[in-house]
């Protein structure tokens, strides 16, 4: 197995880096009773939160916020309708307002979001929207962080990743975000390739035509991936229950709970309490850390446990 | 690349196995203007009638009414009502309607059949399923051909699996068959791994309990992964267009129509034409077999072209 002290350098050496060494020496020790064969060491992480910082907004409402505004200066009739005038007029609060009312269980706004969502790409086709999310991604800094969105991914999840798949595991994301907008990055920032990649979507239809016709979105939304569509979209694309999750948010508690089945589980929740480095809000991830304190899943403190946060 | 002279030994040296060689050097050539770098390299597979014997009728429909004919000792007044009538009476000829008039443009019956399979299913695990699956089509025999129904493979199909992966392909699964079902036996039969395959499901709940809880089959469909939700299927899965794709059946047409894009392609249609070794049919398939033909797609003679059909 690969060595703990060179492979995970950005993490401190406490509880936490222990319990993933120690968890990860378990299942890959020859001959142990709680060896695990390569074919089931499965690894599924969040996105926004767990892998990259997801405040003061997550990186995709501002994607999808340069695209309302364009439309608006398309279609002035939209200005004053949400969410294009939140969109136009810049008003990030209105847009962080419905992520945040989702994890307090009121849907509300966020229904509002996505239909203007849906209408805001229906007809692009997935290699543009792929190539449209590629260059938001590389081309944006981070409104406070005074970094790329780039280099907003967290060094010791990518050292974990790597750790993970030197030890073995399949690594995969398993998020609520919009898989094709992560596709368009997972692997320059996380060396995860498209397959690997399990997320949202709004529906897609394929029509016949030159070069064998194209794939194109539908302004309807069709898979939500986020709460108990987690371990249905992971069974889905795998046929195999993880044996390690991360996750940050209320909305992983099904796929952390999942993991591991009757064989010994690393479930890992991202605490975010260092607003220094990062951000610290406990917002949207208060029944998981209820949970994770109840049952004992690893609470990854990124003030304690990580050494170094960015890369 | 693999040799294949010793690859390919169940193919005649006839055109078509000279275009799928002749295919497989164009794009890993390195320095050829068509190379094509490995993560692209995908190829995607029908099951029924492509990678294995889909007549009398497919394997799928034997378990399925195995599951219904249990359900009328079960419970007396469904022998009278429709799929389980059928299963109760061994009346394949009904069930085989279905599908034949599916390819015709009826869904009629389908709709009955899988109204029956929705119930057949409900409430069961995922993990059940897949075991359920697997003991049938390891336990039955094929009902005219003298060999069990883990024998009804094409093993030229098998060979070409193994000579693209040889030659960097990933290879996958993608089908109107049930995503699970195929699942159990993929790795055993064809060296698919469950991750590498795309079917058709019912729709699946997670809820929370012991062992974290559970994904089980709810009463109502999800996907039918036919026709034009083939490449959409193939799209959610990989990120990628394949490069590759054969079939058999006019619901692979749009799969097919939609491989390569703007690259070159290889399409392969499997015309079931030997009546001596396997079965003779175009049911099904007349358009697909018309577009073949009018966009010079490669057509696979079984009659011809295969010196073996089955290992």
């Amino acid at each position: 197995m690969a060595d703990p002290g060179t492979a995970l350098p950005s993490w401190n050496d406490t509880p936490t880096r222990r319990a993933i060494v120690d968890f990860v020496d378990l299942v890959t020790t020859e001959g142990s009773p709680d060896f695990v064969p390569l074919a089931d060491r499965v690894a599924t992480f969040d996105n926004d939160g767990t892998l990259w910082c997801e405040k003061p907004m997550p990186v995709q409402l501002g994607f999808i916020l340069e695209r309302l505004a364009a439309m608006v200066e398309q279609d002035a009739s939209l200005r004053e309708k949400q969410p294009w005038k939140a969109a136009h007029e810049r008003d990030h609060a209105w847009l962080a307002g419905a992520v945040e009312r989702h994890y307090a269980g009121d849907d509300n706004r966020v229904k509002i979001l996505l239909a203007g969502i849906v209408r805001a790409f229906g007809g692009t086709t997935v290699e543009d929207y792929v190539a449209q999310s590629h260059a938001y991604v590389t081309g944006t800094a981070h409104p406070t962080l005074g970094r790329p969105i780039t280099a907003c991914a967290y060094l010791p999840m990518i050292e974990l990743l790597r750790y993970l798949e030197a030890n073995g595991f399949t690594t995969l994301i398993a998020s609520g975000g919009d898989r094709d907008f992560m596709r368009a990055i997972g692997e320059e920032l996380y060396g995860i390739p498209p397959e690997r990649v399990v997320g949202s979507s709004n529906a897609l239809s394929w029509s016949d035509g030159d070069g064998g016709g194209s794939i194109v979105y539908l302004a309807r939304p069709d898979i939500f991936d986020d709460g108990p569509a987690k371990p249905v979209r992971i069974w889905s694309r795998t046929g195999r229950r993880p044996l390690v999750a991360g996750g940050n948010s209320n909305g992983d508690v099904p796929m952390l709970a999942w993991t591991g089945g009757g064989r010994p589980a690393l479930r890992l929740l991202i605490d975010h309490d260092d607003d220094e480095r990062e951000f610290a809000y406990t917002s949207g991830a208060e029944a998981a850390l209820d949970r994770a304190r109840a049952e004992d899943w690893t609470v990854v403190s990124i003030k304690r446990d990580w050494a170094t946060v960015f890369g």
